[in-house]
Parts: structure tokens; C-alpha cells; sequence
């Protein structure tokens, strides 16, 4: 007998076939003692459908009506969900976010989920139902339905399977698990049996899009144990837990490779050699909310200056851009740069500073395929480098062939 | 100051031009200081929409969960109408029916209201809002989510108003208010300033359609006063009261003239005359769902033998014969006949059995036109003879000219 909590994404209940696809496997898997909980989004473009209905009647709609507005799209997949699960002969009941017990902050359009109190689903389990959840939703202390923002439904699967104790939250999602790089850039990519939620977390940070983080940290968090796996095969995906637990995982130090290419190269040319000036210019940055990446200082070719280089979202640039024009008459720096054509090449692993093999097996490998270094990051548990877009693929399948060499 | 609460169909907000037609109608009549409570439908063809779906997912939908469902079409309505108003600039915030106290027994698809605890609309009011609620859904005290069946915003309407002891429950519709008789028959029909609850349902009952029987019901046993006005005009309509206070609609003591094409006619030849088989033939009918209206017994052509000929709606003549057939063998009648050819045509108006007039001056308009009638019944407070189908248009018009002769 297991407690499971198993998400599902809104392509998985897109028509009625697709939703008894759903059903079929649930019960299929289904061992008679075994109690579910799952946790739903909308269906298919439902909720991009009402986004686009709500701006045909205000340009500004008032968050509190969005969420009123939008957890209508879980409340109808919930409802048919359970009615699928009833045609095929199994109890079931829909349960929406506010009456599952999911209580969240009332920071609408983005609620961060407080507590759950799983009184309901506990009274409908015990009465022999599989129960559905709606995802994404929750009710403020003020009465009011919450939404928690794009891929609210992981957390609320993770949150709701933390205030029942279950022993797995299920992620069902279109990729098969977590992999050591992203198999349609390296063929040679192999699936990790499980990773800490610290290293996911890194991961998701560089550019692996498999898990919406702020699932992972109530994950984290909570202690919840957590199983990414594939919607359409019936195999063991990827367990994120607090600890490795396998032999055969502990002894990689390095457990992804990920790139980005949505980044931007900005420099400041030419910047006085005083103190604060840093502190100026990214100070002004924070408060445009500009998120500022990978920062590297060095001497100018002009005396007494610097240069300042650093990166940010492709999205920012001509942003950030702006706020460093309106800088530049009191700080008279001499220009600025921006380059849009790079990429960000990163390996993670907890415990890669103590191994400075790592930085050098990066470097290596990217030397071998001469791809120039523009910046340097590290942090504690990743290494970061900045190269040119162009030869971003080449860059990933030298860097993993190095840490996962290819199995005769 | 007056508290006003205003019920308005789906199709007055099935677009969002339709939506901004009434916030600037709402904004226009309303006066500085008047708290203002909105009740609304879903748009236009919605829950058409959610009915097909839910048909396509299981030909049985669970009622609990077909409620789950439907009611999310009025809580898209509610978000949309009111980030309208707050677009135009008034302060508003939507409800739905739970959120708005509205408290029904767990009689899912068709719930009855047991009462609204208006404490969120009243805060929310006394907040400077214009205050929008979810019609046809309510929260039973199993938590789950009802819906009141079609119609059920009208009482909502008059529910949230009773709860409210608000000054009067307005009710927009496609009509400019109750008339003495369908204007698109009779072109004289004139339309009522007043009328009581108890005439207003005899109305209903007999064939016009204007509003929800349940919901002048709910009017009647707690005292709201109900404007059912147009939609499309601003002009006063009908008010909906206990008794009538103005002293040209006291003179009057036919309400109005209805008719129903909508009736079948079924006689029953060479019945035994000996006690109990009425009861047997009722009784069976009874069973089998099937609502009998007029009925009539006279003697049959055969000695010792009666006819019995009752009315019953046109939908249930089939299953009405079939009933019968099933009793032929033991009780041994001669033959059933069915008449669809007919056509029910009433007088209504409380006071009219101690009127005996009323009655003859029926009979003499509709002699006057050489109409035949087959049968006549009455009640308290209404005439009604069925007639040939192919007359009623002329019926209606001369039992209308009789009781509200043509102005000069």
C-alpha cells in the first residue's frame, strides 16, 4: 500500500480520449491498497484562452478577478477528470484548490502556497475515492481563490503531498526524467536515477527546464521525494530527494551539463579606477530589476581604468542599455557594449569546489574544440563559462563526452 | 439611497461590448449613495458549451461533479463584469455563490436555496463596491458546490435581495415587463404596472414565460419586491408585489390572458362505472411521471359506461397512451384516443370564482367566434378551455378584447 500524488499537465487532459488515456494508466498502475491524489492543470489552452479573454475586456484586470477568472480552467478538467475516473467504474471525487485545503498568501496571480490542510482528502480517501485535485489554486486567509502563478500545479502536487505525508509526489511530464544534458542537443545524454533537490535546482537555474523550481524548494524544504517521469512511457524516470542514495550515483561529481543561449554580454568601457563604482552601476541595475549574471572586472587599455563586463537576459539588454546611459555623464565612463550573440555553458554538482579537476576537465574540453572563453563564473556548486553562440552545441556534447564518456 | 439587487441574463454579457453595455447602463441609473448587488449568468452559449463537453466525457455524468463544471461559467462572467466596472472606474469585486452565502440543500444540478448569509456582499458594500455574484450556484453544507438548475439566477436574485432586505430586486430580460397577454398575438396586449405573486404564478403556470415560477416562489414566502424590466429599453416594467397598491390595476380583475399550444388531449372510451378506476388510471400516470392537467367524465355512448378525458402535455402523449395500454387488459375500457390538434387558452386573476361574470364572458367572446370547447376546468383564481389548435390566435385575441376592451 503506497500514498501516491500524481500531476499531470494540461496537454494530458486536452480532449476527452486524452483524459481516459489518463484514467486507463492511473488504474492500470493502481495496486488495490494504493491511495491517489491527483493534482491537475487545465485543459490544453484553456488557460492562455481566458488570458486572451480577460484582455478583451481590460487592458489592466485586477489580479483578485484574474484568479477568479483562471481557476476556472482546473475547476472544469477536475470535474471531468473525476467523471472519467466514475465512467470506468472507480469513486472519485474533484476537490478544488480552496476546498483541498491549499491555503496560500494572497499575493494574487502569484500566490506562494502557506500551508495544506488535508482534512478533505484525507475524509475522501478513507471513503475509498481517488481524488482530484485542482492544481494551481489556493484560498487567501481573506476569503479570496489565488493562483500561484505559471506551473503553480507542480507545487501544488508537491505541497499537497507534503501535507499528507505520501510516500512519492509523481511528476508526469513529456521528457522521460532528468538527464544529464538535454538529449535533443547530446545524443549521448543519459538519465540520472535520481538527483539532490540543491543540484536540480542548479540545474533549472542554468537552463534545464524539466521542473518549475519553486516546486523543487518545497521539495526541499519539506522533504518530499519527488518522481519526474514520462506521460507517455511506463518507465522509472528521475527521484529528487534530499540525499543520493544509489552507489552508482554517488560517484559522479558532475551530474548535468546545461547551456543557455538567452543571455547578453554587456560591457562598460573605460570605467574610473575609484571605489563604488561597481556598487553604482549595479545598484542601478537592481532597481530597474534587471537580473545581472556572470560579472568580471579588468584593467582598461586606457590608464587608470577599468572595465566592467557582465551578463544578463537577452530580454534585458536594451534595457540595461538604457539605465547605463543615463549613468554615463556622471561617471564618464567611455562606452558601452553589447553582444547578443553568446551562450552560457555550465556544469553542476554539489561539491565541485573541492575538486578542482572539474574547472580544469571543463576548460580542457572546450580548448580541444578551440571555443574561445569569454567570462568565468563559479559558484559552489557549478562552473559557468561564456562563449560564442555559435558554437554552443559543439560546446555541450565536448564538455559531457569529457564528464559522461561515451560506454563502449 | 437604495439597496438594489440586479439580476441580468447570459446574453447581456456574452461579449465583452455586451458586458461594457451594462456596467455604463448600471453607472448611468445609479444614483451617488445606492449599494448596488449584480447577478449574472454565464456568457451567452457557455453552459450549452460545458454540457457538451461533459456529454462527450461520460454519458452519466456524477451530478456533484456536473455542478463542479457548470459552475465555472457563471464565475468566468462574474471576473469579466467586474474588472469592467473597475475599468470604468467604480470599485466592484465579484462572488460566487459560495463566497456570497448563498446556502442550499446538497440536491446537486437542482439545489433549493435554504438561505443567503450576506455578511461578505455587506462588507464588500459597505466598502463602496458594486458588489457582482455568481447566480445559479451555491455551497451545500457538505462543502460542495450546487447549481439551482435553468433559470436559477432569477432566484439567486431574489434570494441575495430577501437575504439583503434589499429595496427591490430588479430582473432584466428580453421583455418590457408582464403583459395582459403575449404582445406578438395580441396587439392590444397592454402591460401591467403591478401584479401579485399569487397571479404572477397562475401566469407561469398557464403558459407565460416571462420568469422562473421558483423564483416569484421564493418572492412570495419572503416578501421581495421583484421589477422585471427590459433589458433593452429603459423604461419602468412590471413590479411583482403581495398585493397590488395602485388603484388602476385594483379595478381589474382579469390579470391576463394566456394560451398553450403545448397540450395534448387524451380520452379514454367505455370506462365501468363502478368506484376506484379513475384512480387506477391517475394513479398509473402518476407513476409513470406524467403530469395530468384538465380532466373531465361523462357518460359514454355504451350503457354503463363512461368517458374519462384529461389533458397533458405534448411531450408525454406517447408515453401517457402507453401507459394506458398496459391497463386495457384489466380493465377493460374500449379504446384511448389522442388529440394533439389542441390548444389551452386561460383567464387569470385572483377573486374570480366569487365573480361569476368572468366565466360567462369568456364563453360568450369564444361562442362569439364559433369556437367549440372541448373541455373547461377552473381554479380559484383562473378560467381555461381547450380548444381546436388552428382557433387559438383568434381565441386569445377575443377573450383579451372582452376583458381589456380596445381603447378609443
Amino acid at each position: 500500500m503506497a500514498l501516491l500524488v500524481k500531476k499531470f499537465g494540461g496537454s494530458s487532459v486536452a480532449t476527452p480520449e486524452k483524459i481516459y488515456h489518463l484514467v486507463d494508466r492511473v488504474l492500470a498502475e493502481k495496486k488495490p491498497d494504493d491511495r491517489i491524489v491527483i493534482v491537475v492543470s487545465a485543459m490544453g489552452d484553456t488557460t492562455d484562452d481566458l488570458v486572451t479573454l480577460a484582455g478583451r475586456v481590460s487592458e489592466h484586470m485586477p489580479k483578485r478577478e484574474m484568479d477568479m477568472l483562471l481557476s476556472t480552467g482546473e475547476q472544469i478538467s477536475i470535474a471531468l477528470l473525476a467523471a472519467a475516473f466514475q465512467a470506468r467504474g472507480q469513486k472519485a471525487v474533484s476537490l478544488t484548490g480552496p476546498q483541498a485545503g491549499i491555503r496560500t498568501n494572497a499575493n494574487h496571480t502569484k500566490a506562494g502556497i502557506l500551508e495544506v490542510k488535508p482534512d478533505r482528502i484525507v475524509k475522501a480517501l478513507d471513503e475509498g475515492n481517488i481524488v482530484v485535485v485542482a492544481g494551481f489554486q489556493g484560498l487567501a486567509d481573506t476569503g479570496d481563490i489565488t493562483t500561484l502563478g505559471r506551473g503553480g500545479s507542480d507545487t501544488t502536487a508537491v505541497a499537497v503531498a507534503a501535507g499528507l505525508k505520501a510516500d512519492m509526489c509523481e511528476i508526469f511530464t513529456d521528457v522521460d526524467g532528468v538527464y544529464t544534458a538535454d538529449p535533443r542537443v547530446v545524443p549521448g545524454a543519459r538519465k540520472l536515477k535520481e538527483i539532490t533537490f540543491a543540484d536540480m535546482l542548479e540545474l533549472a537555474r542554468l537552463g534545464a527546464g524539466v521542473m518549475q523550481p519553486r516546486a523543487v524548494e518545497y521539495g526541499e524544504h519539506t522533504g518530499v521525494d519527488i518522481h519526474v517521469r514520462s506521460t507517455f512511457h511506463n518507465v522509472e524516470g528521475t527521484i529528487i530527494r534530499r540525499n543520493y542514495t544509489l552507489e552508482e550515483e554517488k560517484e559522479y561529481v558532475v551530474r548535468g551539463v546545461t547551456s543557455d543561449v538567452n543571455v547578453a554580454k554587456i560591457a562598460v568601457r573605460g570605467v574610473k579606477d575609484t571605489p563604488g563604482v561597481a556598487f553604482r552601476i549595479f545598484d542601478a541595475l537592481a532597481k530597474a530589476n534587471i537580473d545581472v549574471d556572470m560579472i568580471v572586472q579588468s584593467a582598461s587599455a586606457e590608464p587608470q581604468k577599468n572595465d566592467i563586463v557582465f551578463t544578463c537576459q537577452k530580454a534585458d539588454m536594451a534595457d540595461a542599455a538604457g539605465v547605463l546611459e543615463t549613468l554615463k555623464p556622471e561617471m564618464g565612463f567611455s562606452r558601452v557594449d553589447m553582444e547578443a550573440n553568446v551562450a552560457k555553458v555550465s556544469v553542476v554538482g554539489a561539491g565541485m569546489l573541492g575538486n578542482p579537476g572539474i574547472a580544469a576537465g571543463m576548460f580542457g574540453a572546450l580548448a580541444a574544440k578551440n571555443i574561445n572563453l569569454i567570462i568565468i563564473s563559479t559558484s559552489e556548486i557549478s562552473i559557468s563559462c561564456l562563449i560564442p553562440k555559435d558554437q554552443v552545441e559543439v560546446a555541450v556534447n565536448a564538455v559531457h563526452d569529457h564528464f559522461f564518456p561515451k560506454q563502449a
